[in-house]
């Protein structure tokens, strides 16, 4: 045991070592919490990052007890802990990238040595405990030789290192049972125009996910792919700055249909969208996929990451998942870690229980916004104009410019119905602090 | 003359009257430079706009000597200080919405009659001075019946009071031989997603777009059809963030063949992006097309539509311009008013002269750049590995991840060589300010 | 009567014109919540603003069935859609900038005259009612003679003039009893330092705020002054960015003790800050004084002034001012106004029952907080160790360098506890979603 | 040599290894280039900081030849280079945190020791060199100890120990001559109000910088003290927000006149202001001091710290410092570093010369304004109308409202002049491109 002082968090226990909401066996709109949620674990804030940031070092120690200069080790210390904190906090899944499992060895044979034996210790544990994979990953934005990209990298040699990196890593997603693979290319981007070629660079980007979608596919992966948009950081400017932006690449490229989106809460808001927005859009486009939940600091410039305690966008986010017909393979991962002064594992507990109730939350919210019905209603009355008349014979295409002209020669228009922004808001208001 | 202290401004004339850097004539890279810059004036912007914001009324007297209640001679005197404007600038093209020509009447029918003898005045002007028309648009923004959108309304008859608009200003555009039309989404976007169906909305501004295309086509127009990006303002969210977004749009409504961009600089800040890289990306997207050049305040979060002073973006830009092979059917629309304190005349002038001197000196810099070559070698020699080898098979589709594994076993990569931003900037001031 | 069909909003009705929150004579800590809240009408957005915008005119009327070509009887339709908005509402108090009230006439004498007759009108409709005047203020900005600023012009004429409104404004604000006067510098900045002599007009901003203060003083004023820091809009920067820049200003001319803070919410966000943020550097610099509640878009970098429904937001902005001591000549003035699309009488007053329900749960949820006690002993435990020892000599003044030094060479440090930001932030959703 | 491919650099040698506008003896406005622009090299980014950010690890090699395990080798060789940099750049200052000189030992005691001996390393190649310390500065930020802060942590015994470090390294700067002592306030802030008492903590900071100014007196520091404003990053909110919100601090505690400003370019635009901005606000307020020069990018929101190449910002700042009266104890320190794919040597050398030829040209530019006029004559003339009449009347206090309004009464104001700004510009670029 890692953490013998913390005890199995439990729904309605009182203390702020219990769940006040997430209840993950209690049946809402047909469904238990813990299938609409599907909670999952980030190995590398959980259980690798200490804290450190670019004016200080670490403040956590994630040894584990593990000596840390034993590799293997403490890789193995790290699962274990893992596995305690998803099982005494009832979290179903986890995601990974391969250079979290275990810490990169001098050469790629050797390091994919160290991956194999660390992921047989975590087929293990998922087989003693049921806990799942929801994705893998390839890290290929960390290490200085990807500094100028990985796929987008001017030089060969790194995409073709980063490439067999990625051949793994699909390797050991399909090994784990993992539903789903990320691409989120934090190098893959520039620093400046100056020495960019960024149609050459895109195209590049667009070979290597239609390399591993192929070799994927072909030893039997059948999970979904995922691009996670972020427009700025680590890179001045990445290529996949929004679920639009990356839609747009993916369409040029004909890969719309192998590749979703993986959206974070954060990333939309550094791309001056809400997280709402975002989800919305990945609907639109037919490639709503996966969640990393977590919040961002709307008056700060950078990913903060933090465990989300906004209840109000998370009752936003799981209207729009309920309304795209739930998760099939994606899930929600805790794409977050504890801030810096929260240097204690109790933290990382309060972390998550914070950021689990309040998807919990956002899911009873959604339900009761659902049954009540007032707002869809609202929006569909809005639109009701166009199903007769003209509005039907301009979604038939039965209306062009000439019919509509001589339409409204006869008509002239009136203003359109107040949108009633105030009235919808207090509803709103109601129907979650009720 | 509507500014008779105003003098013809000539090039190199030494005082604030006169040009420092454009030469309408002067040959650069094989071309004069008038050909390669295109210069428009903006109707709304100089012609109609008198300085009021949103904290205060008009600060500038735009009833060129007229009595504003007459409207059709309030538009004619709009005429003849634009095409004044023009002529003492050397200017050879205007920009304008149908709204921005003449007063909207109260019936549509009676509308279409006074823009009709508003552009027979035009194009009588247009055949003694040689002066042309860019582009022309419609108004679907400012009235009251748009508040909600035009081709995104929640109201059938406002979308067909929109499509008759369109209708209209096509025509004009036609008669005026405009070689573009633009559509600019001031509307088409949303408040709160409380009360707001995306999707619906977004496949209806796309039957509009669809509808003004082949009426277009129908009556013999051959110029360009131009989507203008901008994120934000007056809507929260508009549909047409940036190009990227504006593309994946026109490529999930079948319409990318139809339709390239308008790249005004103070929306691509806006949206969070360099100008160069809106430009770049309308090239990479195959849909560069036409300029509004103005300049933003990258602390303030609105459009200020300033005359443009930096020199350096000019110069980013027209090195864009030039490597997308220059304007066809596009040019350099000055989408931009006086500050509201510069209120008089001759700040029209002062404006207008900084605006085209800033970006004469841009494309003098490019030229330069291009002569010297550096930067351009830089950039081409950085991807050089990709010319054969591995580089080769990726790019030929020959090595997948498995080859690449294989490879990547046998060579460990170096890091890239270094990026030399440092020097490239250096290099770049040098060419500019020598 | 202006608005027949809108009935007395009551607590607790159940349907959308009903409070769910706001029960003014219920005693919550000791006090009713109407004197908690003291809510007051802004006569600007509420009574005059028609929703225009940047990009579009008005879509509100508001003529309150009055000619407005008349307009003393407009003015004094005003003020009964006011007091009969007030009365329905229960709202105990208002706000007004002088040429809200009525429209300003070609002399400043007949403004005067004007200014007299409908403030003897609400003088009235006060003594039947028991309305009280919040504060007064005067609107130096909206006219093109303050383009360059009025206390900041360029032009010692326009400082004259601005001086002369003032004088009226105070007078009118003593005339209807208000408990506080306000200086908004909405033109008091610069558009570019290229024409600007930052240091003198800082200056005369000074002396036109002694000047006011020494002329209010003597004529009977008790009430409060305040500066309301805003960053930037309508000017690109204006002097008073945010509480700490308008107190230094205060401090360096002597004016600190004369003049509070009216604390905007949605100016705090465009200065970067969070609301709670501001109010606390009031209270820290001894300065808390009113409170123009409305609500952002952090994502949008203009004023939106929106109705606020951020109950999170709200209940932080309670506890400051509840550990403020509460409002004493300060109330929380709705500085908020409908969206353009919500055009509709009800529209305002949805936007008002929003907005004050937003702000009664606020005040609930704080008392709640309160009670608990939970947040409050969390921080004061942090700082235990400046009871004693060492950090007692440290606030005594007995630990200097060398004594500190000589301490720290006997005793390493430990990392300070936890600072359990995410055990809070759970500990705060639990008490205001429970 | 630790870098002997690369040769001295001198004005005028045409290739990128040479300045093309930084001649250090070249006599500007009566004083040498080298002494109006003191150029000063940061030891952080320079000797230390090895390209790592939030993503990735380093990238550069900082050892210059050393075994890093000997600590004291290391830092030598750390000097070796730093001089050798300085030397071929003609650098004549240097700026260092104690933490930069040589990495810290597990005690105090044994620390001090360390800087002791590599401080008389340095003094020894001071003396060779003629090269001189401009300020230095204690880190109390990047250790976790200072998780919460140095002079506002909630621990007693972390505040003695930042004191502790804090007399140490002002000791160091007497030894080596320093002119100048900075306070930057790295973790001096909050992550949130849930945990701080905001209050207690600027009162700490206060007293921190107090017995830092009575002990560095004591011990014969005759330089000047330094706040160094920051709004965010690393902590959300860090209480130096600017020039004015530490002006107000200073005011508040009494520290006006011991404390100046060091203003960095970068922290300027994150805090929404320009560079020339907030130095103006330090000379508006008396504390011009010292400044960090470097350059952000306005559409990231973190600390890009880069080398300065924006020639216009570099003009404007010498405006500015010219009109100050020069430097006296401060200069003009690069806080940059080169770009993280920007490894090699010969980056370090290209980004001074970018940076030091940015700014002489920046000189060359403020002086040519200067010479020739036209923008001071057009600033004071707008004033004009204060030196005489109601304009100087207002100024000396012989107008107050009652007699402004009397005056106004009789005369309505004119609207202001055209405030230019277009010409203004113009002429601006005509300087400095010509």
């Amino acid at each position: 045991m890692k953490f013998p002082g913390i005890p199995q968090v439990a729904y309605k226990g009182g203390d702020t070592f219990s769940f006040q909401w997430y209840n993950p066996d209690e049946v809402i709109l047909g469904k238990p919490m813990k299938e609409h949620l599907k909670f999952a674990l980030a190995w590398w804030h959980t259980l690798c990052a200490e804290g450190s940031d670019m004016f200080g070092g670490g403040t956590v120690d994630k040894s584990f007890g593990a000596d840390k200069s034993d590799v293997i080790a403490h890789a193995k210390a790290k699962v274990d802990a893992g596995f305690e904190i998803m099982q005494k906090l009832s979290i179903g899944y986890f995601c990974f990238h391969d250079a979290d499992l275990v810490e990169e060895a001098p050469t790629l044979a050797e390091s994919n040595k160290r991956l194999d034996e660390v992921t047989d210790y975590i087929k293990q544990k998922m087989d003693e405990t049921g806990i799942k994979c929801l994705w893998g990953t390839c890290n290929a934005f960390s290490h200085k030789r990807f500094m100028a990209g990985a796929g987008t990298s001017p030089s060969a040699d790194i995409f073709a290192y980063a490439a067999a990196k990625i051949k793994k890593a699909v390797e050991l997603t399909v090994k784990l049972g993992g539903t789903g693979y990320v691409f989120w290319g934090g190098r893959e981007g520039y620093e400046t125009l100056l020495n960019t070629d960024v149609k050459f660079e895109q195209e590049n980007l667009a070979r290597l996910i239609r390399m591993t979608v192929e070799y994927a596919r072909s030893i039997g992966f059948k999970g979904d792919f995922y691009i996670e948009p972020k427009p700025k950081e680590p890179s001045k400017h990445q290529y996949d700055v929004d679920v639009a932006t990356a839609c747009n690449f993916l369409r040029a490229h004909g890969l719309l249909g192998d590749v979703k989106m993986n959206v974070e809460a954060n990333h939309a808001t550094l791309a001056g969208h809400t997280f709402r927005h975002e989800l919305r859009t990945a609907a639109v486009n037919g490639v709503f996929g996966s969640i990393d939940a977590n919040q961002g600091d709307l008056l700060l410039g950078w990913d903060t990451d933090q465990f989300p305690s906004d209840v109000t966008d998370a009752t936003f986010c799981m209207l729009e998942v309920l309304s795209a017909g739930g998760f099939t393979n994606g899930g929600l991962n805790f794409d977050a870690k504890t801030r810096r002064m929260s240097h204690t594992p109790e933290d990382i507990f309060h972390g998550f229980i914070t950021g689990m109730d309040t998807y919990a939350l956002g899911l009873r919210n959604a339900a009761k916004i659902i049954a009540d019905g007032r707002l869809a209603q609202f929006t569909e009355q809005r639109y009701a104009s166009y199903k007769s008349g003209i509005g039907a014979d301009i979604l038939s295409g039965k209306a062009g410019l000439k019919e509509l002209e001589a339409y409204s020669m006869q008509k002239e228009p009136q203003i359109p119905d107040s949108g009633r922004q105030e009235m919808l808001e207090g509803i709103f208001n109601r129907l979650i602090f009720s």
